[in-house]
C-alpha cells in the first residue's frame, strides 16, 4: 500500500524503521540524506565528539542562497521502547492501522521532520530555476540524550561555515490535543542543583558516635519543596521547583548513614536569571541550613534562561499557515519542557511547531495519518508565505 | 611460640584462622567440636534452614545435668574482612604482635568463645567426678547475618531436646575501654518502620500533571527526624530515632518521580512497647500527613521490646569475678546495640560480658592477649562461684 500514502508519510514510516534510538544513527540521517541530496539539497554528515559522551552523528543541508534564510531544525533519535513487549505494533515497523502511524518517534519527533522534509522538496520543485532565499536542515542525533555532540557543535559548525539564519522553526511536537493548539513562541529557563549534606556514619544504637545528615536535609529541602517563587506574568507560568529526587542508598537499618544527596530542577520565567535565582535559591537554603551543618549546593552548568522571541512576522506567518489548513488558531505558548530552541534563540529568531505529543516517549507513541499530512501542508504554505513566493 | 600462649589465647587464634565469614563455618565450629568433645562434652552440629536464607550450621553442647543449668552463648561467624589490603596482619592469620591477637573475630566474638572454651574445660577437668549441675554452650554461625537460622533455632531445638536453662551470659564485646567497663544487664528495644509515598509521575515542565511524592515525604519525616520520645531513666537512655534512608533513585533531572521511600530505626527504653511506640509513630505521622496524601508506614516484623534482667544473683556473681580478676567495678549498662541476648531473655536470665569491643567489625580488629587469658579466668571464678564449688 506504499503507493497510497503521500511522501510526508512514507518519509515518516522510513525513518521509524530506523531503529535511531540515542546516540545510534540507525540510518535515519542516511535515510534523510538521500532524500534530500536526490532533491538538490547540498548535504554534510558532521560527527561530533566530547569526553565521556558517545560520539553522535549530525546532518545539515541547504539549498539556495541569498535572505532570508530559513532553517529547520530537528532531530531524528529517539528515545527508548521501553517494555517492548507492551507495545501493540513493534516501535521500529512504522505499522499504520486505524488511521495512524505507530513507532517510537512518531510524535518525537521523526514526524516533523519528515513533514518538513517533504514540504521543502515540494517547495523546491515548485521553484524549478532556484528558490528566493535559502532553506536548510539542522538535524542532530543527540536531542534525547546529554546534547553536547548535537545542536549547539552543530550551529557553531554552520556558522564557520558562514550561515547566517534569519529564522528557524523547530519541529519538536507543539499540540497538546489537536494539530493547531499551539505554537511555542518562548521558553522558561531551567537550572538543576544539587544538595549535599555530610555527617559522620555509625551504629544506630550508638547514636551519639555519629552524625545523622538526614535531618539536616530534611530542613534544607523543607525549605525550597513548595515555595513560591512568583506569581508568573501574562508571558509566562510561575516558576517552579520540583525536587527529583533523594538518595542515602542505605540497605542497614542499624546503620546512621554518612551522606545524603538531594536533586532539584526548577522551570523559571522572565522574572529571573540563572544567577539570580541560583544566588535566591542559595541564600534560602543558607538561611534554612542549622548551624554549623556540612553542606553544599552546586548548579548543574547547563542551566538555561527563559526566552521570548520577538520575530512577529515569523510568529504570524505560522500562525495564519495553521489557521488555513486546520482552521486553529495558535495559542502562543511559553510553557513545557525545554527543546534544542533555547541554543538556537541566540542565532535567530525561533518558534516551535510540530505534531500532537500525547504519546511522545510512551509505549504505543502514534499519531494520526492525517495530522503528519496537515503538518506537511501547513509547513508547505508557511514557506510559500515566508518566502513571499 | 604456640607452646607459651594460654589455651584461651591459642584456642582464639584457632578459631581466628577458620575463615567463618556469615554464613560460612569455615571451620570454626568443628574445632570448637573436637575441643569440647575431648574435654567429655556432649556435642551437637544443628543445621537450620530457611526460605531466601543460606543454611546455617550452629553447635550446642552440653555437660553434667541436673540445677543449675547454665549456658553460654555466641557465635563463631565474623563480618567481612573489608578492604583486606588495609590490614595491618592477615586477618585470618591471627598474628600475634606486640600483646595483641590480630583478626576478624578476635573482639567479635572469637574471643569470648575461647575464653569461655578454656575456662569451662578447666572447670570440667577441675571436678574429676562430675560437675554440680549442667553447663551449655549454645553457638551460632549466623548472628552477624539475618539471625533466621541461628540462635532462635537452636534455642528452640535445645527446649525440644529438654533442656531448661537457669542463666546465660552472651560473650559479646560489651566493654568500652577496659575489660570490665560493663555488664549489659539489658537492652533497648528496637522497631525499624519503612515509610512510602506515593505520587504520579510526570515531567517537571509539566507539572501539573504530575504530583511530587517528595514535598509530602519530607512533611512525614520531618515530624519524626528530631521527636523526643522520652528523657530516659534510670535504668535506660532516653529512646532515639535515626532516619536511615530516603531514596528516589531518580537519575533523570527532568522528571518528577513517582515513588520516594524512607527508612527509620528507633532503639527504645522500657517506657515504650513495640506496640504502643508504633502506633505513637504511626499516630505522630498521621497528624503531620498533609489531606490526600497517599503513603503508608509498614513495621519490621522482627521488631524486639527492650529488656532488662532482674536475676540479681547472676549480675553480682559475674560482677564479683570481674571486679576480682580486674579490679574494676562494672557498669550495669541497657546501651548499645541488641545481641541474640533478646531472643535468650526468653528463656532465662541473661547477662552479656566479653572483651573490649573498640575495633569490632573494623579493619585491624584486634584485643589484647592478656585480656582474653584475664576474661578466661573471669569466666572460671564465674563458673566457681555461680555452682559455689
Amino acid at each position: 500500500m506504499t503507493d497510497t500514502l503521500s511522501p510526508a508519510v512514507q518519509i515518516c514510516r522510513d525513518l521509524i524503521r530506523c531503529p535511531s534510538v540515542t546516540p545510534a544513527e540507525g540510518g535515519a540521517l542516511t535515510t534523510l540524506e538521500k532524500l534530500l541530496a536526490d532533491a538538490g539539497f547540498d548535504v554534510s554528515r558532521v560527527m561530533f565528539s566530547d569526553e565521556n559522551t558517545p560520539n553522535i552523528e549530525n546532518l545539515f543541508a541547504t539549498i539556495g542562497s541569498g535572505k532570508p534564510h530559513f532553517v529547520f531544525a530537528g532531530h531524528t533519535d529517539v528515545v527508548p521502547v521501553g517494555d517492548e513487549a507492551a507495545w501493540t505494533h513493534g516501535p521500529f515497523d512504522g505499522t499504520i492501522a486505524d488511521g495512524m502511524l505507530h513507532g517510537r518517534g512518531t510524535a518525537d519527533m521523526k514526524g516533523g521532520v519528515a513533514a518538513f522534509a517533504a514540504a521543502a522538496i515540494d517547495y523546491v520543485k515548485a521553484h524549478p530555476n532556484g528558490i528566493p532565499g535559502q532553506i536548510s536542515f539542522l538535524i542532530t542525533g543527540d536531542e534525547e540524550g546529554p546534547a553536547i555532540n548535537g545542536t549547539v557543535k552543530l550551529l557553531e559548525w554552520a556558522k564557520e561555515q558562514g550561515h547566517v539564519f534569519d529564522a528557524c522553526i523547530v519541529g519538536e511536537p507543539t499540540n497538546p490535543d489537536a494539530l493547531g493548539d499551539a505554537i511555542k513562541v518562548g521558553r522558561r529557563g531551567s537550572l538543576t542543583g544539587t544538595v549535599k549534606v555530610n555527617g559522620t556514619q555509625g551504629h544506630v544504637a550508638y547514636q551519639h558516635l555519629a552524625d545523622n545528615p538526614v535531618p539536616g536535609m530534611l530542613k534544607l529541602l523543607s525549605t525550597v519543596a513548595e515555595v513560591e517563587l512568583d506569581q508568573g506574568n501574562e508571558r509566562f507560568q510561575p516558576s517552579n521547583l520540583e525536587i527529583t529526587t533523594v538518595d542515602v542508598g542505605n540497605t542497614a537499618t542499624n546503620v546512621i548513614p554518612a551522606h545524603v544527596m538531594a536533586k532539584f530542577n526548577i522551570r523559571f520565567n522572565d522574572q529571573w536569571s540563572v544567577s539570580s535565582l541560583s544566588q535566591h535559591i542559595e541564600k534560602l537554603l543558607n538561611d534554612a541550613a542549622p548551624e554549623g551543618l556540612d553542606w553544599s549546593i552546586e548548579f548543574a552548568r547547563e542551566a538555561t534562561d527563559s526566552f521570548l522571541t520577538h520575530d512577529e512576522a515569523l510568529i504570524q506567518t505560522l500562525s495564519n499557515s495553521i489557521k488555513t489548513v486546520t482552521g486553529r488558531t495558535p495559542e502562543l505558548s511559553t510553557g513545557g519542557g525545554t527543546s534544542d530552541a533555547r541554543f538556537i534563540k541566540n542565532y535567530c529568531a525561533v518558534v516551535e511547531f510540530g505534531l500532537v505529543g500525547q504519546t511522545m516517549h510512551k509505549v504505543d507513541e502514534h499519531v494520526a495519518v492525517a495530522d503528519i499530512e496537515q503538518l506537511a501542508d501547513i509547513y508547505l504554505r508557511f514557506l510559500q508565505d515566508y518566502f513571499q513566493a
